[in-house]
């Protein structure tokens, strides 16, 4: 699969959504450069408390960046944005059950639904790629690879689950500058939760992730891994409300937002 | 009013809620010098999910550092720590009236209530006076000045209000440094929100602040304007839940966190 080239990446995020809501349908990464993406989840009103709770309590892999109304598909971060067919991919989710994964979200929508607008990892690669740091899966043509861990996240109220990662090979030498520069992003996962051995995060075999695709390493590269944010996708799986929307991993939300405006001290 | 001496700046975090446990009343900056400080709401449940959103949606004013589950009177933030009685001060609402003001609110608590640690800017006067930057306030033993502005936060659901910003006087010459310090700890209230003229925020008079005490400027001074961790309160007044705890301004949780924690980048 090709997911990236010249006329994706100089979309500009109105361009992006409006393809999507046209139909099309590809993982995001490279896409409308220089925008920050989004997760989306969606539940009932009477389980919003307990997502956005979630959220609070595992802030690294669930940074909030934005809430709706009950029931509005509007986003303050995307103008003229409609968060039930904007995005590339959908999945509806019944009681932790994956139903069905939709290009148009629309026929599940109802407007007791609250959507959550969750930060992507996605945001910290245009700074990344700014300071000369390779990533692979770009390279590649790839969706990113992300891994559930076996790091449980702190609960809240009727939800809990296991930290969902994703994974970049980062030249040995430069993994001290990802470290720095993503640690300047908290509101899109940070630092890294983990650098080496996968075993350490219960991973057994990088070739296999659990969401995506998995990218070739070249020689030297080490395995660093950051909070994702399909952890809430995790989250409903095991605790299973009754009916959810969420994004299908890597086909996010493209929002107006710079990518420079979640890097703390650099506006 | 004396607030600062070498026995409670010196004193831990343990220690110092011991004493306010015991009944001492006093605002807390200078206190275990070096711990983050937090401001407390507690609402019942039924109004819990507005307060998170409120504070989601206005993030600079109202950054969440824990929130509590139902009834319980403990945080992360400090071991042993009883929400109810180790604050120093605290103010007992009821449809948007403050009806008292006790130093133990233990009568006053019941099994519904939910209560959340806001971030407070004291945590970042230790990186300013680290970086000799004066604070006035405690140089002249006051609590911080406080105001209400003419700028209204986001609502959420029932929960609407203005910002309240602390106020301190800065050498124009450190304004940039207090700029860059503060940019840098966003989970502690950030950058200023505005600097210089007070009437840009619809304050009329410095020497009236709304909360805490005013300070006098030295020749070259420049007022700079923060979000406050007070402004929950101004929201409880605009927006009258049924009842509502709170600190009293200036007389916060001293909580086990170092201030260097909340420094991004700096861990």
């Amino acid at each position: 699969m090709t997911m990236v080239d010249e006329a994706t990446h100089a979309l500009t995020p109105a361009q992006a959504r409006a393809r999507f809501r046209a139909g099309v349908s590809a993982p995001t990464s490279g896409w409308a450069a220089g925008y920050t993406q989004t997760n989306l989840i969606a539940v009932r009103r009477d389980w919003a408390y307990d997502v956005l709770m979630f959220c609070q309590r595992n802030e690294q892999p669930c940074p909030v960046l934005d809430v709706s109304e009950p029931g509005d598909p509007s986003t303050k971060l995307a103008a003229g944005a409609d968060l039930r067919s904007d995005l590339p991919r959908y999945r509806i989710w019944e009681n932790g059950e994956l139903r069905a994964e939709v290009t148009d979200a629309t026929p599940y929508w109802s407007d007791d639904l609250v959507a959550f607008s969750i930060g992507c990892s996605f945001t910290f690669e245009t700074a990344l790629a700014a300071e000369g740091i390779p990533l692979r899966h770009v390279e590649q043509g790839r969706n990113v690879a992300m891994y559930t861990t076996t790091r449980k996240c702190r609960p809240a109220g009727r939800l809990h689950g296991p930290m969902v990662v994703s994974m970049r090979y980062i030249p040995a030498g430069r993994v001290d500058d990802a470290i720095r520069i993503t640690a300047e992003m908290p509101a899109v996962h940070g630092a890294p939760v983990h650098v080496g051995d996968p075993g350490a995060l219960g991973i057994s075999d990088l070739g296999k992730p659990d969401f995506g695709e998995p990218a070739r390493p070249e020689p030297g590269d080490v395995p660093v891994f950051w909070a994702c944010g399909v952890t809430p996708q995790a989250a409903l799986m095991a605790s299973k409300p009754p009916f959810a929307i969420t994004h299908a991993p890597g086909h996010m939300l493209i929002t107006d937002r710079r990518d420079d405006e979640y890097r703390v001290g650099r506006q």
